[in-house]
């Protein structure tokens, strides 16, 4: 790559022209609107031109072209600063942000796929440097290109937790494709950061976490261009351009002042705009262009109908977990298809996705314990349709993660999620490690598809499955080993539920899934010796719930249903079937699950504890029985 | 204090036999439970026999009293090795161990406050500094102590953004009063750490973030004690000790090898337990003893019977947000009770708890953005019932602190958090913003009171009840204004809904709470005019739910419910209606809730879009009624 040149007069002279267009759309918009964050967009205004006229390769005809350089604006809330360039680029007319904020409108205070020039979602602090680690990856490890990925967080989402992961992510993996750009304007919502404006700190900080960190005036075309060219010719590490601004550059007795987050001007903005308008030196229409990315630069990526390379084989009877089966299914995946890629948090050998990486560790990435980080790299990695990813980590940790998922979802992203030790079937490891609440958790994610498999058929269908999906699903997965109880010929669908007893004396139709079937069936035994017939439906997915078809068998078996599920009593499958027969009448749901915090023990004695053994599953049916007739 | 004089060798050698006799018990306890964390108790073992035998000052006959030095085991994963060093220290003896990992044992796999040693409840990695980041600001800035906080984390769990999240707020706070050990035995779970055995890439990190790091051999007893020594000394600043250590030291053939994370020893036990018996100088009863603390050295305080130094004084009618009463109720329990203490995630300005900073700057504590960590500082502040804490925060934001609040749950904490901006209510700031999966994520945790009050009379009612509530509550808080609609004399309990609309005609139960009860009522002045009656439920505390107080009115209202929320359909107060009738026969409840991702609008127009507006309310009361009577 070339020396760096320094801009000609004129060119600088544009681009702070640009970036003072962009102000003013800014400040316009957001008094139309009455809100926004027009002093967090002005500080990343010259940023914005010197990234969309000098930096970046792109096309304004091909906005996802795969071999474009990328760009995540972490703080979301600075969107309509990036709307505002893409209309300086000419992508719509800039009268389109008058629509800023209002309801229908895709222009909203915080960026979404919505738009067509969004890959991800943000806006909840601390998660782009996440997506951006990912798509960097992909660009650098997968699709082997040499587009560029560029990140813009604000100082006060450096605080988050998240961010550290990911800066953590990026250098490790020696991410040098990646530029993150700090927007150092000393202020956050209410306070001012701990930092402040001392941008030595965040050197250091970075320096010890191995990046090339560079200290520069955010608010100089001339600084930006030498650093961004200087982040460019750096080798083996990312590069943060710690560029120190003023929130509010340019809005007199604003800039600089604490209390003006998420305001719009007001009466003062027809001040601030005419003092803008003064520093715009140069009206015509601009001479600069911004430069394309090669083309082709990309290898050609099928992410359609996605088979595993073999059906499962299993033996009926045959004892294994759901873990192994997962694991296995994910290589017949990857054997089909060079875009499956597998994520870790070091518990790859707990999950058994290590024969992943056996079977190619090109496409296995290890992301430590950092779960967080691991959901937003995944969304990253999966953004422009570039490849189907599976994540795997304990139940329980994604409790960490949940703002990531939701993030996830928010961004229309294609990403698989598997929770391992779930429950407390768990046993001696403790409630610590049980996964109680997943179910409740994902249950929420719109759209979001929850398979629960019962046994190693189910599982492997289901991961097929998951591969195909275009949206969010999430994978339940138990520690212990549980019988195979489909044939090999079993077909499975997304919202369809599978009987596995049933017979015309049904007297109650009981739901459950995983771990608990089997004591289920324990009991069936135990009660067709006394002539009680019980059906016995696993519903396969949590969400979408089999609503027809739990009415249709509910309605056969007297409207009684018992639900048994290893999770919390709020949220989970439970709820999902009440919710389903909520509208019926005379229906009544008995429901066994988990009521409080479970201890260590070995998972017998904690499925004694929660009633969850074939004779707590009696007594319940018992119970139901006796509503309809107390005789029994 | 007195310079650091080199340990007697006679010490150093008990201090010795202490460690590879904790080795001994961790060995055995592991095999006989056939599971547990030997190796990794192993590396910390002469850690552990210097903190309890050398440096920490705590009294064996009152474990929490609130003078002693505290210790944190955020590698909670290495119980069995703090409950072996406390049966060396004489709490009981060393055969107890033998229930390791048994069901009905409070000796779990992971340490919990069910022990009468154990603080908080840590396992999940990444917490625990967060917790002794708490206890050492309570020491520091509010008992004004000189206790000092200890805490040990593995380094695997130094990939956690909480934990990079509770470094910046320890050295912001100049917590010098804590002594971090990070246990560097370079392996986790399934891969070397990403920094392995480089102790200088932890120094570097550590003293850009302000703290004053110390590599030290960590399993040097004279090492150890030295640092320790030079750590009390460090003013201004938080010390971390960089302990080297090798995980299954003096394990023969095991130590320092992958593989080896979280499994017993089966046949290699005995070898190994032959060879540390050999390392063991002296068997005879330890001439050692530990430091007491000084007597009386903190404030004695009171936490019971906390209440309003004023009732609640607005006019029926009167609109405000329940944000502000909110806010105004913590300031009238500051002023009857010392020990009340406010979080901030740098939102203060939104919640409206700067009034509250206003009032008493040092029963403040600015968290900046970094949610987990203030869920974590929080229960580090409650624990041995030092104060009662009040977190706020953006609803949608505790998505990211979840795993906390669930180990709160496992740590029988005694927090409170309020989430503001709940809901679509939140109007232009669109779906990033909205909190609309909080109550589905709290409901999940066991014994936890979620209050939704839905005016600032009742607002102010449930602040001072969460106060006094011996557990983990939720205040849920909305954006717009609301009218009051309570009498200052109303009464408010904890599951106990209350009537906002009742008549001997109704036909329908409505349950609504907050920001949707002013449609309800709208659409109730339109029914009356048709002669419709319905009833209108506000159930204040969505945990628990008035199970009975429902079934009664429903069963005088046709046995129909129509439940209104701002909330997912999934997990929030239409599941928990649901639930609590789920037994009873004939019920019908109808459900209008957020069904897909929201946009960024107003609030009116979300409402409409979802159905929430008296309009849609009237719509779905319509269907109901059409059960019962079809030529309504």
């Amino acid at each position: 790559m070339a020396a760096y040149q320094r801009l000609p007069f004129r060119i600088t002279e544009e681009l702070n022209d640009v970036a003072n267009r962009i102000r003013l759309h800014v400040v316009t918009a957001t008094n139309r609107a009455k809100g926004g964050h027009p002093t967090s967009c002005s500080s990343i205004a010259e940023i914005l031109a010197v990234l969309f006229f000098q930096v970046m390769k792109y096309k304004v005809s091909i906005l996802k072209d795969p071999c474009s350089d990328r760009l995540v604006l972490s703080k979301g809330h600075a969107a309509l600063a990036l709307y505002s360039v893409w209309a300086e680029v000419g992508l719509f007319a800039t009268t389109e942000l008058v629509n800023f904020r209002k309801f229908g409108s895709n222009f909203e205070t915080y960026p979404t796929p919505r738009l067509s020039f969004i890959d991800v979602a943000t806006g909840s602090p601390g998660q782009g440097l996440s997506n951006a680690a990912g798509m960097a990856y992909m660009g650098k490890y997968l699709d082997k290109a040499n587009f560029r990925v560029y990140c813009i967080v604000g100082d006060g989402e450096t605080c988050e937790g998240n961010f550290w992961e990911a800066v953590n992510f990026t250098s490790y993996y020696e991410l040098d494709n990646l530029c993150l750009i700090i927007d150092v304007n000393r202020l956050g919502q209410s306070d001012q950061t701990p930092v402040g404006h001392d941008c030595d700190v965040y050197r250091r900080r970075f320096d010890a976490f191995g990046w090339h960190p560079l200290v520069v005036d955010g608010h100089s075309i001339d600084e930006l261009c030498k650093n961004f060219h200087n982040a460019h010719l750096t080798k083996g590490k990312p590069t943060v351009l710690i560029a120190k601004t003023v929130k509010g550059k340019y809005f007199p007795d604003i800039e600089n002042e604490l209390h003006w987050h998420g305001k719009h001007l007001g009466e003062r903005s027809e001040h601030v705009s005419k003092s803008i308008k003064k520093l715009i030196r140069n009206t015509a229409a601009l001479r600069i262009s911004h430069q394309k990315p090669a083309k082709d630069a990309v290898p050609r990526v099928h992410l359609t109908d996605i088979r595993l390379y073999s059906a499962p084989l299993y033996k009926f009877g045959d004892k294994l977990t759901t873990r192994a089966a997962f694991s296995a299914a994910l290589v017949k995946l990857g054997q089909t298809n060079p875009r499956i890629l597998v994520l870790d948090t070091d518990c790859k050998n707990t999950s058994y996705t290590n024969d992943f990486q056996t079977f190619d560790p090109s496409r296995f990435i290890q992301c430590f314990s950092a779960e967080q980080n691991m959901i937003g790299v995944a969304v990253g990695l999966a953004s422009r349709g570039r490849s189907i990813v599976f994540c795997a980590t304990y139940a329980a940790g994604l409790t960490k993660a949940f703002d990531s998922i939701r993030m996830a979802a928010i961004s229309q992203s294609q990403i698989n999620i598997a929770g391992i030790h779930a429950g407390v079937s768990v046993g001696e490891d403790g409630p610590c490690i049980m996964g109680l609440e997943d179910i409740a958790l994902f249950r929420t994610i719109p759209n979001c598809v929850i398979f629960y498999p019962s046994d190693a058929i189910s599982t492997e269908r289901a991961v097929e499955l998951a591969a195909n999906y275009p949206g969010i699903t999430y994978i339940r997965l138990t520690r212990p080993a549980v019988p195979v109880i489909y044939s090999t010929r079993q077909e499975f669908y997304i919202g369809k539920a599978n009987l596995v007893k049933e017979n015309i004396k049904d007297k109650i139709l009981v739901i459950t899934s995983g771990v608990n079937l089997a004591c289920v069936l324990e009991a069936y035994e135990d009660l067709v010796k006394i002539n009680i017939f019980i059906r016995v439906m696993d519903p396969f997915t949590i969400k979408p719930i089999d609503k027809d078809g739990i009415i249709k068998h509910a309605r056969e078996c007297n409207n009684r249903i018992l639900v048994v599920e290893d999770h919390y009593m709020e949220g989970g499958l439970g709820e999902a079937v009440k919710s389903a027969v909520a509208g019926e009448e005379d229906m009544a749901v008995k429901h066994i699950g988990i009521k409080s915090i479970p201890s260590s023990g070995q998972s017998c004695d904690l499925f004694e504890h929660f009633g969850l053994t074939s004779t707590g599953i009696k007594n319940g049916i018992g119970e139901l029985l006796c509503i309809c007739n107390p005789c029994l």
